[in-house]
């Protein structure tokens, strides 16, 4: 994949984004990493989705965090995407979005349960909340304090970052991964769902159990891993 | 009626789903049924709805559940949609979603109760929820099961199909049917509105009862049945 | 005003409906009058609203309720609309919705308190819930007898119904009215409004009070009666 | 700046309060001033949206109130508008709207506590809200008494106008300011996306506790004052 097509599908992503109803003003941010080229390729900082061009995404070093090409600064989140990228390495993509439901569970500090089976078919268990940054986090290198904090949650769960492709920050809001930034829109749109839906459910009845995990166990599988037969394959 | 016809409604129907907003990436999906002819039209798994074509719905044999016709693989909730057209024998649509509210009563494993006059426009009493799948149900053959809880449940109420064209699957949403695939949607696109009103309800007050069978019978016969005088009439 | 131009107005004003999202299927109905000629114009019955054309608007004769001029039949609330011309001789609109919120709160069978100046602005009190009908009532004349309830209510309440232009039958949903039928479309939208901001409210403090006389007079005052000073006036 | 872009700019900055769903019926206001004109230009009253044109705004004397310029009346709620360009020397835009979410708390007469990120990027603190107005203040000089609460409200927290710029008026909503309309509009999008985020929050948990202050001194230091880094800088 040229550099090219990576800014084009990095754009893409961040336009899609928007066309979910995900982004208010010019919250939230896509990826795309091409691992061989070592960059990661992301949203220039507090520019209007409305006005960005693919030539507007920024190249930087993977390992260095340095801006290799383009003429714009890059997200303000940029050290906490390359910091999921080095710990979470079968990632191809990163999203973070400041989605109204999703947001509002990192803020009570509760991960989301899994309760049904929209939740299964793209979670293999209940999302996790990261602790609380401590004042030296937030006052150090924050953003990538940030990834740190979740790449810890995911690790401590024991989860192949595939199977559990996103975390709710506590105190902000969701970040998601996937295969490249197309995948972790997906994931993106998804969470938000699943988020108003498990909010719905619990004004209904406050103790709602989660799903066993048979039936969370057969939902995920559908959809991923040797044993999946949604969709039409891929050849 | 052609099969060339039933294709081409059956993906109106689908594409309806999305411009009444019940859908998100790609959940749900949409079929209808040609009795005479022994087959069921459906929406093929894992499409993106935007890409969709009339071409692309999968034709299956009612009996068989064998591919009759078409390039790609059905949706994997097909053994569903079959099983509710052998066991309501009057029904020549079916659809599921997984819109917000309605999903939210399914994850909850609550019944929506009828708490006013849209509710008994469209439905002739609680719109009931299964019971949970077993273990056995959910690894072997689960999308048939859930047609057969599905039908258990109209079943075990006394109800004919069509004055209850809906059920709730615990823990996964909502499934619909009617007279063709565009009734059914029509009737998904109801219960939606009716779950987002009941859930409303019982948030301003949570003893709410049921409206009497003197209303609820009204207003059903009011759209349903010999002596109904909503509409235009069927000339 | 000529009989085309209502059917125009009566057109636009449902279909200002449609616009302002106050319609799922062919939920709800819009009406006006010309009390000269004795007439209302109503919109046909389960009609779908895109397909709604001015000549299909029903003429009907406000003394009889029978249908003068068009070849559709009524809406079959349209009993309920002209018992509405009868009792409130001032109005010459009348919208009847399920609006979501609205329904909500006619279906928990409470009036909406005033808790703000939006509410402020367009009624002059609580907006009234009704009683319930009796059986008597719903397997009789019921869509009339739907009008007389509401008369009743707006009456024992001593308001001037274009102080108090709307009222929640019970179990149902809201009518409003108006001096045309933009006006109450108008009011159908504010209702709406008004009806999910004091839910939310409540949410967040179940024992929040209604607002004191003095804003409520203020506000209504600025925009209705002769001290009204909102708006462009009428030159 | 000549008036005829100050037009431009307020006329835009009205447009887009529609744009972001901000705007029912013909609710809400936006205004700029130029200063060193002494005017402030301001929306016509009552007029809607739709129909509005750059020229139909209102041009009004800062220290006077007057109409300096301009065929239609301005907004009823000038009065406030002028009352805050008077006592926040350093803005340049203010906003009122209804909108759904900061209108329940300013009705709640609750202040949105900052729950998360999203809040800390746009407000140093709790978004205050006034207290009650008295029977003589609403009798009175009404609108200019709305901007002499918020005014005392903004200045016994001690807050720097442009750092905690906005407040809700109790029983009534939200108002915000900022260096231009435009700034004032971006205030009155994130209030909303604000407000709806804790709503949701509190209904998961209503005892959850606003972040610390070194969380929120972070976030609003990335995108205010000399340390920001946020954007793309201003060159």
């Amino acid at each position: 994949m040229s550099l090219s097509e990576l800014r084009e599908q990095v754009w893409q992503a961040n336009r899609d984004l928007v066309g979910a109803g995900l982004v208010t003003l010019s919250f939230g941010n896509a990826s795309g990493s091409d691992r061989d080229a070592g960059v990661v390729v992301i949203k220039p900082s507090g520019v209007p989705y409305t006005s960005l061009r693919p030539d507007d995404m920024v190249v930087v070093s993977l390992a260095e965090g340095t801006v290799v090409d383009g003429d714009l600064r890059p997200s303000s989140d940029t050290p906490t995407h390359l910091e999921l990228y080095r710990r979470f390495t079968s990632i191809g993509g990163v999203v973070h979005t400041h989605s109204s439901f999703a947001s509002a569970w990192a803020q009570a500090i509760q991960p989301i349960p899994p309760l049904g089976t929209t939740h299964a078919d793209h979670f293999a268990g209940a999302i996790p909340v990261t602790r609380r940054l401590t004042d030296e986090e937030i006052d150090g290198d924050y953003e990538r304090e940030t990834g740190v904090v979740i790449g810890e949650t995911i690790a401590a769960l024991g989860f192949d970052p595939l199977h559990m492709p996103a975390a709710l920050v506590a105190s902000h809001g969701p970040f998601t991964w996937g295969s490249d930034a197309a995948d972790a829109v997906t994931t993106a749109i998804a969470l938000e769902a699943v988020a108003a839906m498990a909010h719905r459910t619990l004004a209904l009845d406050p103790r709602t159990e989660p799903i066993g995990n048979s039936l969370l166990g057969r939902h995920f599988r559908r959809k991923h891993g040797p044993d999946a037969y949604y969709g039409q394959g891929k050849a």
